[in-house]
C-alpha cells in the first residue's frame, strides 16, 4: 500500500474517495490533475498532500519551455500559487511549495534541464524525509503509550495521511510492534467520514483492534472509561502550539479535558507556521454543502437546508497534553519548544 | 402534518425513515406490525413513541377473545411486555403501557367490550394530553428564549416527536409565535440522522431559519459564540434530574458547561422515572453496527469492523440549567422539584 509515489513519471495516488469500497490507484500526469486530486481528497492528509504539492512542482514545471532561470522562477511561482490554492488549511502544502522554490532558488546558476530534475530530486527526497519523520515521531510517541491503551483517534492521521507510517496512527503501529496491546476506537469523522472510510479500513489491514463510533459517542466513551488516550494528527500548528485538525478535533480536546484524558497531537516539524502567533490567524477552509447534505450521492437531508461546513477547527494549546514531533516530545510552554523547530 | 393519530380504526404514523425525500404515512393494523414501527424507528420520540404503545394496545387488544377479566388482563400484560421490549430506553413508552393497565385495573368490573372501548378512549386522551402539554412546555420555555437567540438543538424534539408541537422545538415554534426572532442550528445526529432528515425537514416547513451541521462541529460553533442556548429533549429522565437522550446530547452538555452556554432539556412528566435515584439506573438502547457502518445501504465502513452504537447517553444533572416540563421550569436541585410530578 502506498499512498503517494513517483512511479514511470507520473504521480501514483490510492483514490482514497474509493476506499474502503476499492483499493484503486490513480495515475495523474499532469498538474491539474494533481490539483484536482488534492481538491477532491482524492489524497488528503497535511503530509501526503505536502508531498503532492511537492510532485505538483514537477508536473508542473517539466515541460516548461523557460530559457532563463528568471522565466523559470516565474513559471514556477505561478504553479506554486496555483497548488496553493488547492487546499488553504494544511500548512504542510505550502511548505512544500516554498522549499522546493527555495532550493531552486540556491541553484539558480544552474542550467534548465538540470532544475527540471533536481526538483524532482528534491520531491523524492522530501518523501524519503517523510518516511523518517513519521518513523521518528512513532518512537517518540510509542513512549507515551502503555500497554493495554485505549486510545481514540479522529480522521486519518495513518499511512493514508503520509507517505509511510503516518503521524497518529503511526505512534499506534510503533507501540503494537513494541508489544503494547492497544484498543483503538475510531471516530468516523463527518462529513467526510475519513475515520470510518480510511482509518477503520488501514488499521484493519495492520491488524490493530479498531472500533468504529460516530464522532458524538466520544463523550460517552469517555464516560464509561473506556479511552485512556486521544491523538490525533495536525494540519496547521501556530508558534503558541495551537493546532488546527480536521474539524471534530477542538470538540474532542475539550471532552478530553472534561474527562482528564491526555489529548495529544502528532505532527512533524513541516505542520508548524511559526509566522502565525496562535491559531485565530489560521484560515479555516469552509467546503461545500453538499458534502453535509449527501453521503455519496445519496441526500440525507432538504436539498434547500443551510449547512456551516468548516473543514477544520483550531484547538487551543492549553488544552493539548504534548505535541510529539519527529524533534521530541513538546510540552507547554510550547512557544518555548516552538523554537528548536527554527 | 400527523405524526401519529387513530384513522380508520387504525393507526395512522408519518414513516419517518423516508423522510426528508418524501412524506409517506404508513396505516398500521396489527400489533406487530406497529411493534416493527417502533423498532425500526417509522414513529420515534420519546413522547410519540408513548402514544404508539397505547395505540398498541388497542390493536393487541381489540380482537381478544377473553371472556373474564382475568383473561383480558392476561392477554393485556401479554401485549404490554411485548410492547416493551420494542425500545428500551424511552420512558414513556412503559409509562403508557402502565396507565393503560392501571386504568383497566380501576374498571375491573367492566364487561371486555367496553373494556376494548375504554381502551381506545384512554388512548385518544394520551394523544389529547400530549398536545396540551406540548403547548404547555412550550409557553414555559419561551420565556427562557430571547429575541435574537442562536439555538443548538439535536436529533428531533419536535412535531415528528410527538402528536403536535414538539418539546425542544415547540419551545422554538411558540418563541416565534410570539415574534421572537430565532436561528436554529440543528446537528445532524449520527447515524440515524434525525437531525438532518427530520428537525431541518421540520423546522424549513414552519419557516424557521435553520443551518444543518455535522455534530462534530458543535464546539466550533460555540467556540466562536455562534450559539446561546442549547435545547434538547430527553427519553428519560431519573429523579435527580440526569436525563437520558439521543446519543451526542452527553457531548453538547459538556461542551455548553465549558463555554458557559444555558443548556435546557425539555421534557414532559411522562418522560420522568422517579423509581431511577439516577442516570446510572437507565438501561441504554445498543443498536444494529449496521446502523453506523451502511447509510441507506451504502456501505461506509468495512464490513468486519467493530461497532459501537448506543442509541442515547446520559446526561448529570449538574450540566443541564434547567429542565422545562408541562408543570413549569425546573431548575437544581432536581430532587425536591421532582417530587411535584409525584
Amino acid at each position: 500500500m502506498k499512498t503517494i509515489t513517483w512511479s514511470n513519471n507520473q504521480v501514483r495516488i490510492i483514490d482514497q474517495t474509493r476506499l474502503p469500497e476499492k483499493l484503486v490507484y490513480l495515475n495523474l500526469k499532469s498538474l491539474k490533475g494533481l490539483w484536482w486530486a488534492i481538491r477532491k481528497l482524492k489524497v488528503r492528509g497535511a503530509p501526503a498532500i505536502g508531498i503532492a504539492a511537492a510532485l505538483g512542482v514537477v508536473l508542473g514545471m517539466r515541460n516548461s519551455s523557460a530559457r532563463t532561470f528568471k522565466q523559470f522562477r516565474k513559471e514556477l511561482q505561478t504553479v506554486s500559487r496555483y497548488l496553493k490554492r488547492a487546499r488553504p488549511t494544511a500548512v504542510n502544502l505550502s511548505w512544500a511549495l516554498e522549499r522546493m522554490e527555495l532550493e531552486v532558488l540556491a541553484h539558480s546558476r544552474q542550467e534548465i534541464p538540470y532544475l527540471k530534475k533536481f526538483l524532482l530530486k528534491e520531491a523524492l527526497k522530501i518523501i524519503q524525509e517523510d518516511r523518517d519523520i513519521c518513523r521518528r515521531m512513532a518512537r517518540f510517541g510509542s513512549k507515551l503509550i502503555k500497554d493495554g491503551d485505549k486510545i481514540l483517534t479522529h480522521c486519518n492521521a495513518g499511512a493514508l495521511a503520509t507517505a509511510d507510517y503516518g503521524t497518529a496512527l503511526g505512534v499506534i503501529y510503533q507501540a503494537k510492534s513494541e508489544g503494547k496491546r492497544i484498543k483503538v476506537y475510531a471516530d468516523e469523522t463527518r462529513p467526510v467520514l475519513q475515520g470510518a472510510r480510511l482509518t477503520s479500513w488501514e488499521l484493519l489491514r495492520h491488524q490493530v483492534d479498531v472500533t468504529l463510533v460516530c464522532d458524538n459517542m466520544a463523550a460517552q466513551l469517555m464516560k464509561q472509561g473506556m479511552i485512556d488516550k486521544i491523538l490525533v494528527g495536525a494540519d496547521r500548528i501556530a508558534a503558541n502550539g495551537d493546532a488546527a485538525n480536521k474539524i471534530g478535533t477542538y470538540n474532542l480536546a475539550v471532552l478530553a479535558g472534561f474527562h482528564r484524558i491526555p489529548f495529544y497531537v502528532v505532527a512533524p516539524a513541516s505542520s508548524f507556521d511559526l509566522r502565525l502567533k496562535s491559531g485565530r490567524d489560521i484560515p479555516i477552509e469552509q467546503r461545500d454543502p453538499r458534502e453535509v447534505r449527501e453521503i455519496f450521492g445519496r441526500r440525507i437531508a432538504p436539498r434547500r437546508v443551510k449547512v456551516y461546513n468548516p473543514a477544520f477547527d483550531v484547538t487551543p494549546h492549553n488544552l493539548i497534553s504534548a505535541i510529539v514531533t519527529e524533534k521530541g516530545i513538546f510540552r507547554r510552554p510550547y512557544k518555548k519548544q516552538c523554537r528548536k523547530l527554527k
